[in-house]
């Protein structure tokens, strides 16, 4: 299995210390060996940062749990190969352009059958299940609406039962972003909390470090994690129950 | 105007020491300080960095100075803003699916009218004439190959076609690479050589660093370098006239 993290604020924001406890799962305090990816969005744009490696001996990721790349929408994915090796084509998270928006994935968990989910326009690089169904979503999605809804909440709604029927392939905790909204769709494991005023400090569990956000952030931010395991201890963490799903938007729970 | 570099090799090679010439040029002994991209590839998966900042400055690209990543196809740019506001959604190299190939492609120039273009299913997510272009060229190749055809080289000859006509609405220098094959478009400032044993030494014009290849490589390796103007002094780079192209494959000239 493989393990996800995303963060959704209202003012761009760093991931470094979320970062930080996740990677030590990727080899070393957790089995999460073969990758890891993160997706930071900047207006429309995205940056992608991947890597087959381990990411807990990864350079890359040594670099961002230092750098402060502050973004609105981050996904991020420590993989555990099941289907497809590991291979940087194999890695998530996975970006697509849609209605002229860069939308980004990453799946954590395992479908049963999926080579046989049809798609169109969008076809898989790599070999795993996750890119698979994704490209099955995005071609569902483009025949429902050939151009981009304006009700967002419709939209990601259809997305949900497009996930539900995922989930009867097998397991499907799914993030997915445009940058904007970020929705979470959770089959067996995911947690979140979101963080405001008064804000405290936090421990990680997988790293002995700490952050006072009180001195990191200014008293209106609101900034919610997602992860597949809570982070933190000290931290009201919320755990998903199997075929629900949320939606954030700066920072905030819309769905 | 921006700068192009390109690298197509039988090896994976890394692209540090040509990088290091170029970042020089992304603010410092060049005006081009409007971000910077590099993309990897490795097999069919590729890895993008990209910063809108000046590459002289930027952190990320400090870290590909000196981290050695192995590929056989690379894609960079550095930017001098004319169409489309410095951000990440502007910033080269674009990179897009088709059949199942992640197809990168970087713009150096300057087009008109290219808001008349017409695209169907790539649109385009930020705002510069480069990436409108690629789009224009994905729609192109897509109605005319729904699948990918057999011959590379008739694919490329098509593509010419297509760069021919979007050459007469401005300048077009392009790099296009589907992670095997390089293809470069001149339209009026493009370089190119190939290193190939016996290898000797190069120095960067625009940084006091010197390298012996022969130190670095195999008697085998074959190493093309595409660049808008040559980064060392001692090597003979060719000169390409307007409306040429070339096609690289594993480091050697096929077109």
């Amino acid at each position: 299995m493989c393990e996800l993290l995303g963060m959704s604020a209202n003012v761009p924001t760093d991931i470094c210390f979320s970062f930080s406890g996740l990677v030590q799962r990727g080899g070393k305090t957790g089995p999460h060996s073969d990758g890891w990816g993160l997706c930071f969005y900047e207006g429309k744009g995205c940056s992608v940062f991947r890597d087959p490696q381990p990411s807990y001996q990864s350079q890359i990721a040594q670099l961002l749990r230092s750098y402060p790349i502050k973004s609105e929408v981050v996904i991020g994915h420590i993989r555990q190969a099941n289907c497809g090796e590991p291979s940087l084509a194999n890695t998530h998270p996975f970006v697509r352009e849609l209605w002229g928006e860069s939308w980004s994935y990453a799946h954590n968990g395992q479908l049963k059958g999926h080579l046989e989910l049809p798609y169109c326009v969008d076809q898989p690089v790599g070999d795993t299940d996750s890119e698979h169904a994704f490209c099955y979503l995005l071609g569902r999605l483009r025949e429902h609406y050939p151009q981009k809804p304006q009700d967002m909440r419709e939209l990601f709604s259809y997305v949900a039962t497009l996930a539900d029927e995922l989930r009867s392939l097998g397991v499907f905790n799914m993030l997915l972003s445009n940058g904007e909204y970020l929705m979470v769709y959770c089959s067996n494991n995911l947690h979140w909390l979101t963080r405001r005023a008064p804000f405290s400090v936090a421990r990680l569990i997988d790293e002995d470090l700490s952050i006072d956000f009180a001195k990191e952030t200014t008293p209106d931010d609101v900034v919610t994690i997602i992860a597949t395991q809570p982070l933190t201890h000290d931290e009201a963490w919320h755990k998903m129950e199997p075929g629900q799903w949320h939606l954030f938007h700066k920072g905030e729970l819309v769905v």
